[in-house]
């Protein structure tokens, strides 16, 4: 039976990833919408070779470049963010978002708007708009997958048992590449160091929030939001191995965890096939040859991030809106050289400290609290750079 | 809702455990029969305090005290085999199997005749009965729980997923109190220095089976029988600190583990609440404290148990049941200090050698399977021992 798919952020390393696993399956999958940021000659390329039914460029500087890339293809071409949210909710049984950031968030929503199935790799998405989400995924009846490795795990560990059940939940952390820098080092880290990451291959956004933990304070929030059984048993625990993917202690005392290679084609299959299962092409699981799993408490000393999303989180409403848009306000500015590592977390406490608005009751009103916690990040950032 | 509940084996380790859980659910529970082998003191106790309906000795000597210790309580007290047998059939919503040995195989049986949910500790039970057992298990629409603390894991691992998804099972193993000696050291190792289990607190003959590592080759043939995915995908991995229970990977790479303390009340508590869970009073798994989980493949030189055990698997037939007959005449004469450790294999073998007899069709050639291979086991000790 052919399912249809579309990819948002079809370029990226989630996209690529989810491709290359459809590729694998001929005759399984119609695609329907691929979207890019501004890669037109990739885009087009990857709509030619899957007969993509669309192909949206989120800039549309590269619009032109992609009409001409697919002339004569019959696939429809289209830019900006309206082309993108009109990508979104164009019918598919299972949608991937994967775009990164908080540009992401409407064609999420759009997305999940469609009542079917969404595969949410976009972390920052739910944790900007949290209640605003699960109420539309509610309302719509819409089956939401995480795809992030550490929630398709929790997913997974989840299989069968009530919420009641758990006693709690606890997400993986590698620790990131400066896992054992001491504070001294960790202010003179530079992008460069910041974006090699130990186990996984990533975007240089993500691998800046590895090496902060703000990653794995945002998965604590999208955790909040996903697995709603209370703040204070969801937990952190760094595993520099990245073999356990996540946990789910249960009141008689079982944890489940789920184990796998540092490839997100696993997590993504599990989305695609679910509630089947899928080939992947990755050799098995050789615990002999790993040979030992380590695993120690976080320090939130050298690495106050996941302290704050934790705060945020407590704190609900549009403190995670905030948190995210000053994070990605900070992370920009540390890529560019104008930020020392450190700082980041201290610019977005002092956001969250100078900026509280209302909890945000729609999609418009997250994308206005995004918009002025950045504007309200760029200005502390000369102060937080003195 | 009040639930009856049997233990067969109520003064042995999984009995003691199981009616701990008991005992912590006030109201939860009525029990019907309780059984133990020759302890008719305990057994009394223990049947005074649940006011059990049944109390059978396995051992007809016993009865008498048994009577004596229940005078004027009105429960009804009995001795013997076939009062053993039909402890079991006494109907009851679930019951526990812990008889250590074959002498549990007839009263499971019985308890699986009854056509409800059977709580399976008695490994050996399964293993002599095999194709037996599993065949009465499909007709009577048993639901046959597994409470090896491996077997339940995989259980829990399985839970919402097919067999053909199934990848590998993967069996951890301590590798028991010699994991790490020499063959000559093994050939001198005491009955005192086998007993003492790094992990578990157990009885003398699974301790036994720990140390020369037929419990991880008997556990393999219980897993063959319970989670038909082919023997080829069943496989061990040695794991000292016991914490992974057990493991499934699945054909898309995800692998998913069961993890806990070494206390058998957590896969008792799974059984006894399933498909629901059950409070135990048992500390949340910290893995920081513990710091690391080792593993290494096992070494089937020094420990030739498992490799026996999956040669009788694919024989089938009565192969299992000659093995485990062996190994209980052999474990009973290495703690009666008549036979060396590393001989307890030896003898296995060589009466698998021997002894080939067609494969059984019913409980009674199980039994009689059982009988003549330790009629050859005992004639063969001479020999070995020599």
């Amino acid at each position: 039976m052919t399912r249809t798919v579309s990819v948002l952020g079809a370029t990226g390393s989630i996209g690529a990833s989810t491709l290359d696993l459809i590729r694998r399956q001929p005759g399984a999958w119609q695609v329907a919408a691929l979207t890019a940021n501004g890669n037109a000659a990739d885009l087009a390329r990857l709509a030619r070779e899957f007969g993509a039914q669309v192909a949206v460029v989120a800039d549309e500087a590269a619009l032109p470049a992609l009409r001409d890339a697919l002339a004569g293809t019959g696939i429809l071409a289209a830019g900006g963010a309206a082309a993108l949210v009109e990508a979104a909710a164009h019918p598919a049984d299972i949608t991937v978002s994967a775009i990164v950031g908080c540009a992401g968030l409407a064609p999420t929503m759009a997305a999940i708007e469609q009542g079917r199935t969404v595969a949410l790799a976009n972390k920052e998405a739910l944790v900007a708009a949290g209640d605003v989400m699960t109420a539309a995924v509610a309302r719509c009846g819409t089956t939401l997958l995480p795809t992030d490795s550490e929630h398709n795990a929790i997913f997974q560990c989840l299989a069968g048992n009530s919420y009641d059940h758990v006693r709690s939940i606890t997400l993986t952390a590698s620790g990131g590449p400066f896992r054992d820098w001491t504070l001294a080092q960790l202010h003179a880290a530079t992008p460069e160091q910041a974006v090699k990451h130990p186990n996984w291959s990533m975007g240089a956004k993500i691998s800046v929030d590895s090496a902060t933990m703000f990653n794995k304070g945002l998965e604590l929030i999208e955790a909040h939001h996903l697995f709603p059984v209370g703040l204070d048993k969801l937990k952190i625990i760094v595993h520099p191995q990245s073999v356990i993917h996540s946990m789910v202690e249960y009141r008689d005392g079982s944890t489940l965890a789920q184990l796998g290679p540092s490839d997100m084609r696993v997590p993504i299959a599990s989305c695609l096939a679910w509630p089947e299962r899928m080939d992947t092409p990755l050799a098995p699981l050789d615990l002999a040859a790993i040979g030992e799993l380590t695993f120690r408490a976080p320090d939130e000393e050298r690495f106050p991030a996941t302290r704050l999303c934790r705060a945020a989180a407590e704190a609900g409403g549009a403190a995670p809106a905030v948190l995210n848009a000053a994070n990605e306000v900070a992370v920009a500015a540390f890529l560019d050289g104008k930020l020392p590592f450190t700082r980041i977390a201290v610019l977005v406490e002092q956001v969250l400290t100078r900026y509280a608005p209302p909890a945000p009751a729609s999609l418009a009103d997250v994308m206005a609290v995004d918009t002025a916690a950045r504007a309200e990040a760029r200005s502390l950032l000369e102060l937080v750079t003195q």
